[in-house]
């Protein structure tokens, strides 16, 4: 059936480790229902993060890809043409809003801030969500929660988050994991040894020093396991890193021979 | 029922604490129809005051959240297609317009300048609103009010009112309240004791004094809510501060550690 | 009803008070049906001058606040979907020229120039409209006139009028009225005294030296209005003066504290 | 009826007073259904020419006022949607490539330059008209002529005709007419006397001197019909020039001047 | 009937002159349907020679003006909205492609580069093309070939090809044909003497090498034929060339008199 | 019948020389359903290499051509309006996720950096692809995998994959081949001999290192398979270089005399 809540369930636990306090003050920024801003460099685990303590706190989890061509109707509903004429669909933001979801607006800095400005009113005290369109003004449940993330390493003159949107949220800060951690994270997710696991980790460290020097971003978690699935298939490493590190990363030819280069060293 | 107006109505009371002579003033501009542009900072609480003031006034109050795309139709109002062919749907403020209420324009420089422009015929002698698609000349009912929100620290060359729109408005100016009343208010909307909402008022204070100078905006009582209501479900002062303060108004390290800095220095 | 022309009569005489022989010009102007341009500063009683002259010439007046976002279609009219399938919409130029009213597009150079190219038909010899989306050619009728407004502090590299729009034109020129002339209209307008009038008439005076000095705009007469009600209303002067006059006008810190102390001198 | 070719014939000879050989160099060019290009300054008279050749010629004229928001559908037809479904309703060029009409592109450099391209197959030896969203090939009537107006002291880098459509068309120009004949037509249209005429086109020779210094446009002879029409209504010289000549063509104070000192000397 | 190819027949030769080898060239790329690009000057035969040879190669042949405001669906087909719903109706680019026609998508470059990116699939050995709206995979009649013109002297930085799509074609140079093949073209389309054709030719020649000293197109031969008819007309041939060759050409004063003065030599 | 899914069957085994250990590679990804990311510049075999493998690992191949207008619906999917209302049509990447097929962005970087965003949720562990306007959360099929194609040498500023969506992938490098290779590859698809195959292959290389000296790409082994068919047709090797090989690269006249020149020197 179309809108099912049921739907956006978790149907089981995500894997998450935790790298601090940061399950205790979402739990507490959730008891008290604040808006909640996840910053943090691509791959870090946000989204992981938010399905985990949509499953923690037993919410069905909405989760909404940003991107500029959004307009306030993609998040908050539109009309369709029916046989009868025209049916009302609530967009994902007044599904959650309805059904005390939580709304997850990923890379909220793509979206136009202009469109962002329609969660102010979800956001303050009034916790409400007028349906312009429809003459309807929605009060949220009161279990609905808004989390939106957010790359600071993108924020530029043009898209960066308005000051009267920021101070409406809570925020936490995600990085790369511990070198253990994150060891451990490669390990469960693939299946490689451990030692194997600590060479890839030792890559992406190398790898984040060249940040701002060369490189724009470092090597993401996410990409450490997917080397290590390919390794784990059966790839021989070197192989494996090109493909799944270093290729996707850059295409400037000196950075590659350099991140080449760091492979080689522990493998 | 859609476009029921008794649901714009503000049932309680909203706690709101004057600082100023601003509801004498605002009630004498209500009495002769002044249409009313609201100037201050972000979280210092226009919103809020616009509430107190539709249920002092015993009026319906319908608000709009301004943005960049919304357009003329947006706020006057389309044919929707039904069964029966098209339907008139008025916009929020054809609504206000009909049936009394005071219509509020949140952050009305977020709209396009031209946009703007179809609330003139509202805000002049006339108190008239053409619905030229529908070829309706709408006259405003008694009541009817027009408020517009407006922080002057955003206008630039690109987004600001026009003269010819500015001076249809009288003007009423909003800041952070006295460190003696924000402490009050902290205190009413959070329940910390008036000790902690002291503490919290100085970090505001202290943060404040830094806009301009590496901030774009000052810690809003808003968010000093947010830190309070952390603290008293249990979160400490400095994690509370760390998640409501500083992480989301400023991603610098440097700020970031003064204004840490700051917290540490009060609790 | 729909559509009714009788909507757009006038139907009291409307306060003007004449400052030159505008009103004589404006007759001859309109006895040879020539397109009239009326150029001046905001709230200097242009709009007021076309009510009074629509209704000193009993024309219904059909008045269009022209924006950006306008296209010709908001002009001229555009087919609906009905049960019985589309139903053409008369647009207000064309309820205009069908009906023999005067059209007054307000704010002319806020609309796209080229949208304004739909109006060159009507203002030469042939006092035709092409309504090219239904295939009708119309004929104004013997007492369509055609007026525009004109802020000429305004007009820039982008937005001008085309020659070829504006030679198609007669035009007025408009300014504030003599002192003795605008004491007399916020007399009347608000029901203050003559001394109060004077006073606001000078604060003015005052404000509109420092136009191109820090200031946009003078202060307009539809602003003393807004002051001379409040006070009637019981509002302290330099309060009403403040609110109804400064505020609205600037947000710089420097200019504001001239203006309050202009106030001052006077009250 | 819509769509009734009938409406777009000229009724009567309207007055067109040649100033050269055109009107023989133009039904040459019909007689060989070469497309033309009337090339000019505004007000000078190429609609006028236009509507004169169509009476002698004895062709319907659909004339259409080109502006950048008109899309290629504009010019070609569209389908609409009827209580059957959809119909399809011919623009303007289909109209007349069908019924052999002379289809008048007014301003064609305001049209973007790529929904100008829909006229080339209609304009070399092809003269055919494909309706790509009906899948139909209109061949164009024997008797259909295209013909576009254009004003070169517009042209600009961004807006001017590409040679791939210019080369297409033969060119005729047109400027204001030689004195006597102006004279002449000013009486005609406006029934004031020889010597008035006379004054009012020295006026015109004055301020035509002054185009590219200081003025963007002389004065058009549309513009000397205004003044005498006001003149011949009783309006005094003076005041009809200052409305009529001076103050639609600028708002510079001192070119204002210097046309109103020339209006002295001559009247 | 709609759709019905056989309209897209050339029922007759048209006359085409060859200037080398490009007819037996284009029918090697017919063979193997190597899809062709035709370079060259605007008004120098591309879009006869495509016709030519849709005649000599027996194709129904598909014509698109290309513009930038021609949409993927413009080429493609889209659906309409009927009495029974919606139905598909196929574009020229598909409705070539289910025929078996040669599609000629004329001045390319005016399309937006994204938009040309729709033909890849049918230019590569793949021959298909995929309807995403409809969720159909058209694929290529056998005798299907792509045909696209381009005007190197139009390409800039912002309008060029891409090389991904470029090199998918085999390209043909086109250019003003030798003076004797050009003075028999003349001569053959208009009726004039070939010692008019000859002078007419002359013209040309002398404008042409003045392309880039301040025209930027030299005088086409389609416009040497506009000349000849009227010359053949009647017209005497200094207003003939006057007309015809030189007011198109240029608004530049000077370039006029060296052109009229060209014209004066040979006439 | 519509959005068949066996449409999009690979029917027969394509022509693909492996040059590395790509097939082996995209194996061990495919079996870990890691998106991929094929790079390389034009017309080297990147979409014969996934046709190759598609029908290799027995899964239907939707490929999309992207461009800069394609919007999230026109790859997620939209409602069309039928007899009985609305009926949602699903665009290729929700066909693809639903059926298992291989989707294939072509020229992933032509489309809208945010209109890529979309794909976001089908590439990391959720796999899932929210369909916002419908209400319904697709899981991808267990076969499903996702790759896009990428040329670097386009990348610019404006146009490039930002690092979130590329961290997504693992990537593999494509190149012209060597010399042998690209000769068997001539020899096979177009039945020249090996003779003339090597001077093709030969006279691609020439150009290739003229690339960045003049060049925007080089020549590509679909140029050279052009070139070879109108050889093995009967054009003569010259003929059939200049217009398979160089006119489609260039305009320049210096760089096709150097071709040219090169083409003589084997040829």
């Amino acid at each position: 059936m179309q809108d099912d809540i049921r739907d956006y369930r978790i149907p089981e636990e995500p894997y998450y480790r935790a790298v601090g306090e940061e399950v205790e003050l979402y739990e507490a920024a959730y008891a008290v229902r604040m808006p909640m801003m996840l910053k943090g460099p691509t791959g870090c685990g946000k989204t992981r993060f938010v399905e985990y303590m949509a499953w923690k706190l037993d919410r069905p989890l909405i989760t909404v890809a940003c991107n500029e061509d959004m307009t306030a109707s993609d998040l908050v509903g539109r009309y369709l043409l029916d046989a009868d004429g025209t049916r009302w669909q609530d967009g994902p933001l007044t599904l959650a809003a309805r059904h005390g979801a939580i709304c997850y607006l990923d890379e909220v800095v793509e979206a136009r801030q202009d469109t962002v400005v329609v969660i102010h009113p979800l956001t303050d005290n009034r916790r409400v969500l007028p349906l312009e369109k429809k003459g309807e003004l929605v009060k949220a449940h009161a279990d609905f929660q808004l989390v939106i993330s957010y790359n600071p390493g993108y924020q530029s003159l043009m898209k960066d988050l308005k000051q009267s949107t920021k101070q409406r949220f809570g925020a936490l800060d995600f990085g790369y994991p511990e070198a253990e951690v994150e060891r451990e994270i490669v390990t469960h997710e693939t299946g490689v040894d451990g030692d194997t696991a600590g060479k890839l980790v030792s890559v992406a460290e190398r790898a984040r020093n060249l940040k701002g020097h060369g490189l724009d971003e470092g090597i993401s978690t996410r990409m450490l396991v997917h080397a290590g699935s390919l390794i784990q298939r059966g790839v021989p490493p070197l192989a494996a890193c090109r493909m799944a590190l270093v290729r996707p990363l850059t295409d400037d030819p000196d950075m590659r021979d350099a991140l080449d280069a760091a492979v080689t060293t522990f493998f």
